[in-house]
């Protein structure tokens, strides 16, 4: 018999109380892949623990799971296999085949995704696949929470799951008309069944998710639960989430550098991000009106870290050649003392996948552990993982990282 | 009778608890020129506050001292004027201008310098002036401590001063041997006498201010009161200091990224800083012997943020055609998730003199309110202004800025 | 008598045959004004010739005039004077002050500027102004080409010129539709009297300067003289002109890269340009329209210039913190042997109207040579000039100077 | 029988006026060994041409041999397989696979090294081997040259070949005492046999190659053959070299800016260059001693492209994360029209064996044709590919690649 390791999800011998299950909404996008590669690859021994906030020591006593104790599943609108959408998030093959038979399992557990007002790129996205791929669609939104919410009892039925985390790493939709959405969860509810109803898929998960029972994150600047009427249904329901948008790379740099231009009393004139980079949510955010859900988180962290709104330009181009790296470049101007003029550039050469999927892994790790005390609505203690925060203040990514140890730790 | 501004120091009917002096070591340097001209400005109602961190609406309430109640003097090597030094800092005419009857009266308060074992790049400033230029030299530190008290002693007396604060602005001194200094004052006294006693100016400067009273602020990476002895003298002697290096540029930098980098569980594997400027401080750091001490302070910054010693590169060219432009390039080497690759590169571009300018006023004014309120030793919550705190363990920045709002504001 | 320089242009005993007139159109620009102000420094003694291609040794023997042989005016849209206009572009109170007699003078030769067919942000700044500014607006192209003729013959004949070179540094146009251009003056001649004619007022200034006998200069990415039929009639009158866009920043720069990658035989894969500057031209440019006759222009170099098409990239931001200044970031993403991948980035920190307005004095000056000598038709010799040079098919930075220097040294 | 690909060196039946030997010194460098897996790969038809300049359709007829009419062998310093060291520089592992039978051909063809003279750091490498590695010495420079010599008359005859190249990529020697060579072979000759010939073994493999009629590269930045005395052996033997240190990276880059910059007529004010390297080579640099020959290789070229010195720094920094990665970045500080100060910023993030390795073939290929041509002494037509090149002064890259498509093609 071959050597066996890693979790073994259908064993019935398995502690049901103390396995949870990740849900992976875009699963086999770039980020989704790299977390369930690295996920395997943690449990093997493969790889280290760099990149995971949660293998901080000052976290070591947060009582979280263990890396074996997650199962993962999903959703997906484009069919194909885990193993091939590694290789073009340009993991290594000797890591990926090291993982085949893990991703294989998770394969086996990924469910259609659902479309649903998910703007222009996203429906072309479905469409390129034969017969619209997974591509799920329903007249009304109520219809789309149900569908999505028999997935995910199925999956904690069938997995023995104490609990379940939903994590959206789906393709960002257009912004919602947000000023247009009830501030209450009864009369959100009640427009669920009607086709004007402006909720995007990624809102619908969210829904689904707390209906479920199941603590959520979005880690897109989609809306996904960001609005008064789906916190007050999870504060009602007891269910946590966190959200909006990973904050991986230009705007990790914009939280604390601003903090310290403002602790110097230095004056921002303007600030300019220009962000290339290569990979399919790149492509996604090439489309105008996809782009503009990006552009818009990013924007209100100057204004808040520096108590006053300098000029700030933040474009994003579609650069294939550059694959999984994204550069951002950012020149900032800004005035001291007697009026002098200086400025600072950075040049950030990330790997888009490589941030995020640790971010992804730790956040569902952090949210079940809040689940697993009963904690409820939007957890401002993970901000710091977040351009666009839920449930706190902007601030200061040192103050934001002080809260989350606080809160954990 | 022309319209008159700024303090009237001499006028016999000021108060005299009212007013503290501020004493500058080096004061016709860059950075205590432009201090002296920013001082002025300010109190003329020429310029604005950017820069200045005691400015912040944060310390509103810190009941400090305002800038009118402060008196300026100093010492220095090299004869001229203010206003002199003040062209060559590349501040504008109509300022200087402005502000020439300030100046002129600081000047007739500049006393001769004290050089002692201050390293070859100081002794060759001293020696291009004629004569010698304004520097004295004493065959014991004990002589030289007793000169300096005589001078700042005469300071409070004309001047009607409160409290006086020296602030050591001069030219970075080569390290001092550290090891072979004995832990207590006592001990360090008794070496006074002798020519073997390895203390420089910088030191003998710190000594004199203590025992004369006068709070001490040491701006350079010299070792000033950054030794056990001195402090011991310190705190016996109910004086407090701050110190050790101005943190205006790179350094400000790293304190903020790398505890960003580190709360990521990112490795870095090569921090590489390149820096170039062409003012007079950087003339003498292209002194090999006097640059060892600017490379030392900041090599620890790096290890004490990251809990770990990536390997650390810093140098520092003197490029004459920058002026007080400095161009600071870090290129930081990162491993994130899976081993995965990547950098940050920083440009910074400052002006040195407008950077350190108002920190020296900044501290300055904090020492002075430290002093009223009967601080004694080193004062760890200024560690934000410098790169080698004395009195509390290096943090990152954003936490040393909470320290100094908490023990402040 | 307090001393003269300068030329004394209304004397009426100078010798008319040894003078040549500068028309400047958009003469109180950022552009036209620091050329104003360089010429009168340079005629003065005042500054040196960095920045001037014709005072280099090897064009030192090419017979081109004296700088105090030349005379300025020009047109323009907005009110004002020279003096402020001059500091508007940055340029230090004491040279424009040295220069004010000169600058003083030139504007009582600036006349009315001619909008036609401008775009809608030529429109809003001539509609800025009280009562329009200076805008002249006719009801066909071919009244508007009469008037300026009017105003070129005047400044000939007042100033006693023996040649006048017509120089468009106004703001930029949107793109002329080309393709319905007819390829022979006769035809393009007979629709300057419809209301159909697409062409703007930059190439209606062309018409007027060839018909005039005035040789013309295009400095702007605006069409010009640019096309089959304006070349055909400057042929057939004997009359030269040179254009099309000054080449001062980020085309400069890739005019010598893409060469030296293209000699290795190293792949281009992407190059992007993200621009950001301050000034009048950045405003207008930051409109959609106006912008795509800038960017237009500067993608064919690089597909010119690699004998292939990557993916190019190129953005233009109006950033007013930056004022004169521009800064162009490039990052240019290219494989090597083995299918190595490596980038190229830059920053250029330039300074816009220090860098054009030199241009535009050397291409008048060599102009004016070109029509002492009898060139008729596009100058492709003046090609290291341009971004899209006319005359010349575009090529690298070197080979356009070495031809510079072939037809004039 | 396994399917054959690449020459068959050893084949009795191959026609030995066909066959050209590369003859590599410091073989299993990295530099050498991606040439050498590259040469094989091209004749596998495994990667493509880019890279190599010698493919560039402008020299399609130049007559060049085709790549397997080449056989490789040499000499190094150290044990070991070509597979490893190419494993080392970073060369995918399937490649080195693909490959694999080739390079242990080469292996068999790589004899002992001869060190002498070579410096602390090449001391050190070879003593850092077991019994000194295959390091030779020699009691004086004489007995050198004739081992030399016999190793290239041996590969000459069991390959059968026509001729003969030798390429030195060993590592970077100390810089010799030019000064005290003497200007004719007849003098210097007379030193060999004396232990005070201040030659090192890099002018050694020059002068056994002259004198064994083969031709001969010096890619480094040592001496070689890089001096009077040796290039009359060269012209009176008929044997041609070309030479010294190739142009890679920042002097490649400085080739085409800096002429750029003089034909604006722009003032170069400082010209600082920071380069950070991880391999073998930045290694050997990182000794002081070995650095000052590749630094004084790179001040020469400024100076002589713009007319006049500059203050040039030019820094190099051993950095183990970076591996056979080289970033070099360049801050241009620069002067315009009426003095105005702007900078030009470049990061080059280049692979070194990457860029190296094609230019290593090319010049053998190219050096080989000359050879065939008769040519002899210095190639200045081969000035594009280096630093400091022999046989033609100085020149910007674009007019040195033009001297090379009007020598070769
Ligand atoms: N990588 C980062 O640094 C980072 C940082 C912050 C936010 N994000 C966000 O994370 C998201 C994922 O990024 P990525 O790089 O993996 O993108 P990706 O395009 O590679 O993956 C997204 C996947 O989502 C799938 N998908 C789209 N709509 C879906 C739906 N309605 N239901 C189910 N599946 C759906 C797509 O088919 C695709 O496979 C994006 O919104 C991105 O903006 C990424
Ligand atoms: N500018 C910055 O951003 C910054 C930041 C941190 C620290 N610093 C430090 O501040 C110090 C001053 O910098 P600067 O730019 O003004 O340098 P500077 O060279 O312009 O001025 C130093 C002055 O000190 C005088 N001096 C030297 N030794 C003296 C002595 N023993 N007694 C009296 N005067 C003496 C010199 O004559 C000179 O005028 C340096 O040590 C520098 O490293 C500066
Ligand atoms: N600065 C550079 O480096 C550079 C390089 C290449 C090209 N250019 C081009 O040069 C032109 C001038 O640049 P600038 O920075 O001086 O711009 P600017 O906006 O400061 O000046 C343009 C002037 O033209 C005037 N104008 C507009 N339309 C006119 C008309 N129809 N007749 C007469 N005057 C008119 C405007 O009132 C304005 O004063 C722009 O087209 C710019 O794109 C500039
Ligand atoms: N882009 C580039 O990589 C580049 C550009 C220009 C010049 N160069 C020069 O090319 C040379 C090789 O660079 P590399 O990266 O391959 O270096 P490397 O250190 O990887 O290889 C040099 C090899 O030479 C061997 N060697 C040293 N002395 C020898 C001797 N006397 N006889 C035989 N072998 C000897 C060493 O053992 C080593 O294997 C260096 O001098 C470098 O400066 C490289
Ligand atoms: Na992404
Ligand atoms: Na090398």
């Amino acid at each position: 018999m071959p050597p066996q390791a890693g979790p073994q999800p259908e064993d019935p011998a398995s502690d049901r109380t103390a396995r949870t299950g990740f849900w992976l909404v875009g699963a086999r996008g770039g980020v989704a892949t790299t977390a369930a590669v690295g996920w395997s690859a943690l449990t093997r021994g493969l790889i280290g623990t760099t990149g995971l906030v949660t293998e901080l020591p000052a976290l070591a006593g947060a009582g979280l799971k263990d890396w074996d104790q997650f199962v993962l599943g999903g959703c997906e609108l484009r069919p194909g296999r885990l193993r091939d959408s590694a290789a073009e998030a340009g993991i290594p093959p000797a890591l990926i085949e090291a993982c085949a038979a893990d991703l294989d399992a998770i394969d086996a557990r990924i469910a259609p995704g659902v479309v649903h007002n998910s703007g222009p790129a996203i429906d072309e996205l479905a469409d390129e696949q034969a017969d619209g791929g997974l591509a799920r669609r329903f007249p009304t939104p109520r219809a789309a929470v149900d569908a999505i919410r028999a997935d995910l009892d199925r999956f904690r039925e069938q997995q023995r799951l104490e609990r379940v985390v939903v994590v959206v790493t789906a393709s960002t939709e257009p912004p919602t008309d947000e000023p247009s959405l009830p501030p209450t969860w009864d009369e959100l509810n009640a427009t669920l069944t009607s086709t004007d109803c402006p909720l995007r898929a990624g809102s619908l998960y969210a829904i689904a998710a707390i209906e479920s029972g199941a603590a959520f994150v979005n880690f897109t600047p989609s809306l996904g639960a960001s609005c008064a009427a789906i916190d007050d249904l999870a504060k009602r329901s007891g269910v946590c989430h966190a959200g909006r948008d990973g904050k991986t790379g230009e705007t990790l740099l914009k939280t604390v550098l601003a903090p310290m231009l403002a602790s110097r009393n230095l004056e921002v004139m303007s600030w300019v991000g220009h962000n290339i980079l290569g990979n399919a949510d790149g492509r996604v955010l090439s489309s105008p009106e996809h782009k503009s859900s990006k552009l818009g988180c990013k924007d209100a962290a100057l204004q808040s870290l520096l108590g006053y709104s300098p000029q700030s330009l933040v474009s994003i181009e579609y650069v294939p050649s550059l694959g999984e790296r994204k550069t951002a470049w950012n020149h900032v101007h800004f005035r001291g003392f007697m009026g002098v003029e200086m400025t600072l550039q950075l040049t950030w050469q990330g790997h888009d996948s490589a941030l995020a999927a640790p971010l992804v892994l730790d956040l569902a790790r952090l949210v079940d552990a809040s689940a697993g005390r009963g904690e409820s609505g939007a957890l401002g203690a993970l901000a710091c993982f977040f351009k666009s925060p839920c449930g706190a203040p902007l601030a200061g990514h040192s103050e934001q990282f002080a809260a989350l140890l606080a809160h954990y730790a």
